[in-house]
């Protein structure tokens, strides 16, 4: 039983991944095969665009721009940050039905689904035919249900080539490095350096996610012993573990957190007139017109800065890997690709095709394959709505490290081949 | 008339690039091929190897090992940073002549150019036969006589495509984005962010060289028009602009530059046993405590306080772009791969063909092929020694921006092919 005859909007939103156009023009060449739906409006800035009736028609794209915003990392919509409140759900879904929709995706993460989730209800309580159906994608990997979420694939493979190009880096030049990575919740992507390791010696040596707690004596030890041992050493440290983590607490211990440090504000000299003053501007001012640095950019420089002064290593650099993790062109993982695009199909099939009312698609690995195959599913939107996933505690030891194996399980399928580094034969460095 | 026979050393020093090993490997393949030459030794870590006999045999290892050392990023044979005093520079001369070494070889910018001309001086004054040859590189593209310096055209690369990246991301997240670029005393490398313009409305909107003074009101007035044009701005920014510039100072003019407030040192909130001491650590400390982050990371965090505060912008990024530029594995130019490799053969056909005593490698363009096509050739040691390249003042405007054709057909050659952004058609954003 096919799904009724009426509109069809798509919306972007969050934080843009290198594959997020993927999904979208694949929902767009599915639409353009169903009679159902009579034209596809690719609102402008997610709900923002559904608020203020921006619309793109997007049937009228001739294919080979399709294909060439496919692959640009991205919203080519347009993304947005603002949760909606419940009236702006009311208002969108008033708009919906003057505009005749009756199929809506929505390309995001977990607040996506809610907002999606929202929406279906008033529809339902309305009995207003609307399929609502969200369409999965973040770098941050932390979407429940699903196996892995599109996006992940691609900053992983940013996040591994980088490592795999500074750990060279850092063997030329010996000293600490330490590279700061997106994920503020949940560790894969930082763990996603460990892709990079190639050969014995290879770093990252020391991978902290921000789901154990971090403590900076216990992280000065790891760096001492590293580079003792090695000369060097390569650090993947994530921006949220300026947090308090959730794993490996013992009963009663209560780590230091650096977090007390970096919550403080910092005093610039700056002249009056660039001053920042609490109440006119949104960058955080204490009463003494000290600042508030953004946490990841500061963390590595205050880590560094640790480090040189306790341990005495004279070379200590540290870098943020910033927005290229999830907008580098040349770092995009073709299953990441693949997939992406699958679940912006998959979103249509199940909307109009399969009769679904709402949901989100998620991916499931076929296990028995001997081969890395996936397949797509819809799952209830209020299974992936509000909370997310962490790093799973499975794949943590007792002593807080990685089980590289069972990572690398997971991981390496969606990343895809990675640049190999060279090595001299018969010589021991 | 050929060389003489005896041994060779190699060696890399300075900041790593993604082709240095080309260089190094192209000077193997070619060695192997002339009787003149009975070993080749590579020292580790540069001048440190050559000061404590550390060497590695290259003769003896496989073509595919060198073939995929040839693709790896930063210095296989280890690099280093200290700049030799003449004393050591004589050691390495007597380490030489008991080596039976004839040839030398080292890549690196003009401080290793300087090196090798000291050490050729020895050898000259005791008429010892040396042929010592330099070998070009560096990311900043800052070497005299060349046209442009093997290493420049994939950092080139990785800038422009992060701007390709971050260009749709900013397009898709509205905002202020200031990405700071490597390039202390050189804005060839910031200035190949102006490669990522595809089309009329991308950015970067702004671009900021270390030889321009900065001045930061003209800065905020450039955001706050660009910002007021576009609902964005992507902005270009050398780490080397906390520095005086040398171009466009009227007389007279006394711009007020940032790199005051960026010296000052900052005052944080560690605990007693993080705190840096004065004497102890190699950390910049002043006498109450207070530390100096390091400029370019602290830099890009600074403008954005500074623009969020006085233009009451919300959404205002900053990002380093750090080692990556020099190092990932995934944005390394054809071109630059190709010409990094010639100029390491043409430095050893160079010393034992074409029985030059000593010089640097050089490229210049041929100009009448109506396609981008070079030639090598070799130019004394003194010629690119010590002083290095501006970024040319032909190229800035009298309003201190770049001259945008006069540079693209300069570095695009050297970049090769950038991923395209798609684009809707009929739609005006």
């Amino acid at each position: 039983m096919a799904g009724p005859k009426g509109n069809a909007v798509i919306g972007q939103s969050g934080g843009p991944t290198a594959v997020i156009n993927r999904s979208f023009i694949g929902a767009i060449m599915e639409a353009r095969k169903h009679d159902e739906i009579l034209e596809l409006y690719g609102a402008r800035h997610g709900i923002q665009g559904m608020l203020n009736n921006e619309y793109v028609p997007l049937f009228e794209q001739p294919n080979f721009v399709l294909q060439q915003i496919a692959k640009t990392p991205a919203a080519a919509l347009g993304s947005i940050r603002h949760k909606p409140t419940k009236d702006e759900c009311l208002k969108i879904f008033d708009n919906f039905k003057k505009m005749n929709v009756r199929y809506f995706f929505y390309i995001g993460g977990n607040d996506s689904a809610e907002t999606a989730y929202i929406i279906n209800s008033y529809a339902a309580s309305e009995g207003y035919d609307l399929r609502v159906v969200h369409i999965p994608k973040t770098i941050d990997n932390d979407l429940l249900v699903t196996d892995h979420c599109p996006g992940y694939g691609s900053a992983s493979k940013y996040v591994a080539s980088a490592f795999i190009g500074d750990n060279e880096d850092n063997r030329a030049l010996k000293g600490v490095k330490i590279n700061v990575c997106m994920g503020r919740n949940a560790g894969f992507l930082t763990a996603s350096s460990l892709l990079a390791k190639q050969y014995p010696k290879d770093g990252p040596h020391l991978v902290y996610l921000p789901e154990n707690p971090f403590n900076i004596d216990r992280f000065l030890e790891d760096v001492d012993r590293t580079f003792k041992e090695h000369g060097r050493a390569l650090i993947a440290i994530s921006e949220g573990i300026n947090k308090q983590g959730i794993y490996n607490l013992k009963n009663g211990e209560k780590p230091e957190y650096i977090s007390t440090w970096l919550n403080n504000f910092v005093q610039i000299n700056l002249p009056d007139k660039y001053k920042p003053k609490a109440d006119t501007t949104s960058v955080e001012v204490d009463s003494h017109g000290n600042v508030a640095l953004s946490g990841s950019g500061m963390l590595g420089d205050l880590l560094a800065i640790i480090v040189k002064s306790t341990l005495n290593i004279k070379r200590v650099r540290a870098d943020t890997l910033g927005y290229p993790q999830r907008s580098f062109p040349l770092a995009i993982s073709d299953v990441d690709a693949y997939e992406a695009y699958r679940v912006g199909v998959d979103a249509v099939v199940a909307a109009v095709q399969n009769n679904f009312d709402e949901g989100s698609i998620a991916i499931r690995r076929i296990e028995d394959k001997g081969r890395y195959e996936i397949e797509t599913f819809v799952t209830p939107l209020q299974s992936v709505q509000r909370n997310t996933k962490s790093f799973p505690k499975e794949w943590i030891k007792e002593d807080g490290t990685i089980d590289e194996r069972k990572f690398r399980e997971y991981a390496s399928p969606l990343v895809g081949e990675l640049p190999m580094a060279g090595r001299f034969v018969k010589a021991i460095f």
